[in-house]
């Protein structure tokens, strides 16, 4: 279990709605429960009303370092959590990586214990491996946020998106969310099912077979291949990135083929319910996933969600390396 | 029009000598009228105080986050706009780009949108294509810097040339300037005729005919193509930097030509008024454009221009992050 | 001299225990005095409490711009680095270098010398040519750090070594120390050396012949070729890091051979005193000079140098930067 509850069932019980439960680590979504999960989306919509001032920065996190250690890179993922830090008045460095000196599992606890040792607090860990947040985890007292690992989890991309469903929809409960593309390789979709399941909604997936993983219904989700036959019933859609490198090979179609059954064109466009959310991780492959009209379809989130994914990494990082009973924020 | 007036003919007119005029942008110094260009000059020289402080910070742009967004490689460029943000207490943050996430325009324009919606300020930005800021600026709310655009203009690099200048000479009305190198591409030499135009300076340029664009005229600019025929009796020299890589191809001499011909060489010194001023972009090609010794001629400015670029560059960022009716600088 | 005292023998002297000698630059360890070395490290103490501290920020350096000038690759060194000014509350800048422009010397001192001008108060630089970064600061205004220069000096990496066998065993004098591994071509060897013999401890080393430089004993070393001659007698040992690339060339043994000669390995570990220390410059070849088992080893102090090494950073950078008569630490 990564992460734990502090305080509950104590004399601060009625404290609980501001003080939402201590976590250690964000390992994932699966260690986390329902409120865990509803704790961070409260803690992020406080930031969310951060941002929106004219000097959009709290004093919560000064003095505390942070470091950026992503063995892929991704800089919009980077920038968001280094943002994330400094309107919280962290130090956030990045800890720049030769894939070179990835290669064996002793280097990268060197390297991590080398960071912690240097009396930073928490560490943003993106990598290859799947489980490699854990291991770091298990080894460090620095807290260890997972910024996504292999195919496994990419938690914070889950919690801003259930956070931008929300703000949107409010509770989750019952809504059916369809997420499209390739669900067996994607750790967007992984986190996005256990997430969204944990909050109550009813999730859908469809995808090429090849590329929809054999146990899915077990965890709950209800499994389409064929998207215009589903399309026009979901609350919420959620375009998964296409990775084009695989397009083409046996378990992928072609771009053209990929488009024409799972993209969402303009055409399809107006098979959706009025009240439809579309929301995909970024960045979009265009005329893909997604015709380039979807961009000015006012019931698309993905700026929004970018905006909230600040929030949210705010949130994570303040539930991590705060402490709460201080008066600091 | 980048660049528009506010409050200008209202009651608060009075007040404008200390406020400048609002500025949205700064694509290049085409939009810029002489007061505009006055009004930044005017607020770096009172950033260029704050440099000689003991601690040489100002609160003005607490809380307001800035991205660098450099397409071609900088790293004097982006220090200096690193350097200037953080002195207005401003956090700048490098968003590094592979060039092959550069290829389509949409690429560009979701980058920006990205870092935008992350709720960033301002993007400055660096790209080989001409037009690549307006475009952005066309689509942002954030205000955008040039800082570089292909063949096209280079506005704080021609700020920061005539605020040196001004510093030393004072009004450049009348003042001539002369121009040595690659005028045809270089977005340094447009920038700075369009200045020092604006300014009043009569300004001349001179380099291989090859090099010189057929409609520089136009622009009001006098043309040599014998730098000892001109060199005696300008109040400015400005040697652009030599593209290596271009040398000995059909349009452009050998290296060894070019610095027979064009170069500012020990024995040219002496040829110049004695109250001449040196100015240089940097880096230098010592030995190319310019001979080593000129770097100890006490009328050489290469280093004044390097620390008043960080006060122009502090001007133009306030200006356009600023709200200047606070009290906050 | 690259440091000198400033008002000893003055009214002031009573209060020099407060005040530790004015460094100008860190060049190296050859030029400081005992007396310079022990003010570091008394600087180092103190810096040592503020990383315990809740918020471990001083504003000692408020205002403050460093740049790390990295012409070699260093992750830990530069981070280290960056932590240290940030937890002095001065900003501090990548100048990332491409190795194209290192070439030749005149650039070295251009690229150093614009960095001056923006106004930043010190330089951080490692780089492959020894004397570089003296070269640099016979030529600046702002405080020059080596970093590492070649195989000539990395001083911040002795100092912090002192500092950790201090915290450890009190004054070093008298203490036997061994070196093991490359001497001939390691900075780290020989800043070590230098500054151990000035806090009075007696240095060893010992290394396969071919790797021991033949004026050593000069420096007062004993040598020894054979490691399990004088392991058990020593307090201290210092195991450097193994070139892996130079291992099975003409002068280097294979890596087997080596960790066989001169590794610590388990069965090493037994042959050693109760109370020996054991250090390593970081990041370890586990299995080469190293067994991974000594990582375990409570006499270990791996980690701890990592740590003493961003409080002895605070004191170079405070004490080359700082102006130690105002309040503000």
């Amino acid at each position: 279990m990564s992460a734990t509850r502090k305080g509950a069932r104590s004399q601060q019980t009625r404290k609980m709605k501001q003080k939402p439960p201590r976590l250690r680590h964000l390992l994932g979504i699966e260690p986390l429960s329902r409120a865990e999960i509803t704790g961070i989306m409260d803690q992020a919509e406080s930031f969310r009303a951060v941002l929106e001032r004219p000097i959009p920065i709290v004093p919560a996190l000064r003095g505390k370092a942070i470091v950026n250690l992503f063995f892929e890179p991704s800089t919009r993922t980077s920038t968001s959590f280094a943002l994330a830090a400094n309107r919280l008045s962290a130090q956030c460095i990045n800890f720049g990586l030769k894939s070179s000196s990835v290669s064996k599992g002793e280097t990268l606890l060197d390297t991590a214990r080398t960071i912690e040792a240097m009396r930073v607090d928490g560490v943003v860990i993106r990598h290859s491996m799947p489980g490699a947040p854990r291991f770091l985890s298990e080894r460090l007292d620095s807290f260890v946020v997972n910024a996504g690992d292999g195919c496994h989890e990419h938690p914070t991309q889950a919690l801003l998106d259930a956070f931008t469903l929300r703000r949107k929809l409010g509770d989750l409960k019952g809504k059916r969310v369809l997420l499209v593309g390739d669900i067996a390789h994607s750790r967007v979709a992984r986190s996005n099912i256990l997430c969204l399941s944990k909050l109550g909604a009813r999730v859908a997936v469809c995808g090429p077979p090849t590329l929809i993983p054999p146990e899915i219904e077990k965890l709950g989700c209800q499994v389409f291949y064929r998207l215009d036959r589903v399309l026009h019933e979901v609350d919420v859609v959620n375009m998964l990135r296409v990775q084009k490198e695989r397009a083409g090979t046996s378990t992928f179609p072609t771009v053209r083929e990929y488009r024409a059954l799972f993209g969402l064109t303009r055409e399809r466009l107006g098979k959706l319910k009025k009240s439809v959310i579309i929301i995909h991780p970024g960045p979009v492959n265009w005329g893909v996933e997604m015709d380039y009209e979807v961009a000015e379809f006012p019931q698309a989130m993905i700026m929004n969600q970018v905006t909230n994914g600040v929030a949210v990494r705010m949130a994570v990082l303040y539930l991590l390396a705060g402490e709460h009973d201080d008066e600091n924020q």
